[in-house]
């Protein structure tokens, strides 16, 4: 059995080739919905819909597991898929996302009082990263900012552009104790957005993978049942020479794009 | 019967209500793929796919001629439709793109040898603008060049950030007789382009409106069959509050978006 990883498009790459490096042993199939990408503009009923076809398309490619890496469909669709989805179809299989983890790794250092999430505008409006900073600390005071230009900026080869567009994003973030990348392409800014604050900065290549090894520890019934072949295998809903580029870009020269149909 | 106008999403809406406003008489259906736009990254195949789609749906909801308002769609799917879909589905429909107008449009006035066309990626790789303008006249040189970020500048709130982009884009592009605004949603920013241009800019609002009137005189056997009340409606397959605050403001306070379903 395999561990999934799920994103909306490609910026998923990031994380999942940072899980893969940290726990290379086991074998990964990673999905990425190319077709209808990005999420973060679309309606709940939709990214739920999205998600359940994609969910279903690892589950019935023999995914024990799986990390949502899409923090839109975290926020969105993934408690309603656990809560109906998981126990009507795959009562023992897992889906883990982004944004419980990351809220932990919030609190982990240090006393956090004031947060930041920099997020796209329907994550914000979600509210899923302010309920789940609260639920883990009732004190913590949540700032959200939707930054919906940075994933434009960072697919259409618009960093040079992403100064002005950050620097205002930041504004009125400055007195944060933490911030909160809640977007898997924003690990790709992650050096440039902690050149412009002296805030501490959580990024999701740095946390899942470290949070996914501490839960394979704890859950020994799941971790048994992985294989550990090393695979890695790629598919995709739509592929371009762009993608492909893209693709090499974020998980190097070898990686192959399969492409599949959902729903 | 109606006009149907289609485009990916509510960019669309930018030509939809030039075309009304010049033509105010008739009946129109507006459908904006609002779940899986942008169409300008995807593949051929993909496109084709979700074009067949909303042409089907618009056929079947008694659309006589049916505009096609997106570039990407029009560059990528209408020939193939055109050519294959029409004649085996509904032969005595017509679909119009915005490829060809806007290709007369630069030659009509004075003698353009020059022409620059601003595009999104998928257009300019598909080399329709190219083609068509070489086609009517084989003296053209066509200088094209992808603008990928305009159009999420325009719905993310981000045209304070568009001066060094649209220079960027815009470079190399001084010496043309005429630059083709080829993109649905850049008729939005044709202002700021022709502030920052000398050369004459052709803007797809201010053509496809007095092609369809010229179209109708030419085509009474079509022009008879359109219901004349006057009825607008708008249908869009995902809905947000951020689309309908997007619908009202290119189409005014009173639109209604209806949901449906695609394939």
């Amino acid at each position: 059995m395999r561990i999934g990883v799920f994103d909306s498009g490609l910026g998923g790459l990031a994380i999942s080739q940072a899980i893969a490096s940290r726990l290379p042993e086991y074998d990964y199939l990673y999905l990425g919905d190319t077709k209808r990408v990005p999420y973060g503009g679309r309606s709940q009923e939709t990214i739920h819909e999205f998600t359940s076809q994609a969910l279903t398309y690892l589950f019935e490619n023999d995914c024990e597991l799986i990390i949502v890496a899409c923090n839109t469909a975290s926020a969105e669709a993934l408690r309603k898929s656990q809560q109906e989805y998981l126990p009507a179809h795959y009562p023992d299989r897992r889906v883990l996302g982004v944004i419980i983890p990351t809220a932990e790794a919030v609190f982990e250092r240090g006393t956090a009082k004031r947060v930041g999430v920099l997020a796209t505008n329907s994550t914000v409006e979600s509210g899923a990263y302010e309920r789940e900073l609260i639920r883990q600390n009732p004190e913590a005071k949540v700032v959200s900012r939707a930054a919906p230009l940075l994933v434009p900026l960072i697919e259409n080869d618009g960093l040079r552009y992403a100064g002005p567009v950050m620097d205002d994003y930041l504004a009125g973030l400055e007195d944060v104790d933490a911030l909160v990348l809640g977007c898997t392409h924003y690990c790709l800014l992650k050096d440039e957005i902690r050149s412009r604050t002296k805030v501490r900065v959580v990024s999701q290549d740095e946390v899942v993978p470290e949070k996914l090894a501490d839960y394979l520890v704890r859950h020994p019934e799941i971790e048994t049942r992985l294989g550990q072949s090393g695979e890695r295998r790629y598919v995709v809903t739509d592929v371009t020479a762009a993608h492909e580029k893209w693709a090499r870009k974020l998980a190097g020269d070898e990686i192959r794009l399969e492409r599949v149909t959902l729903g």
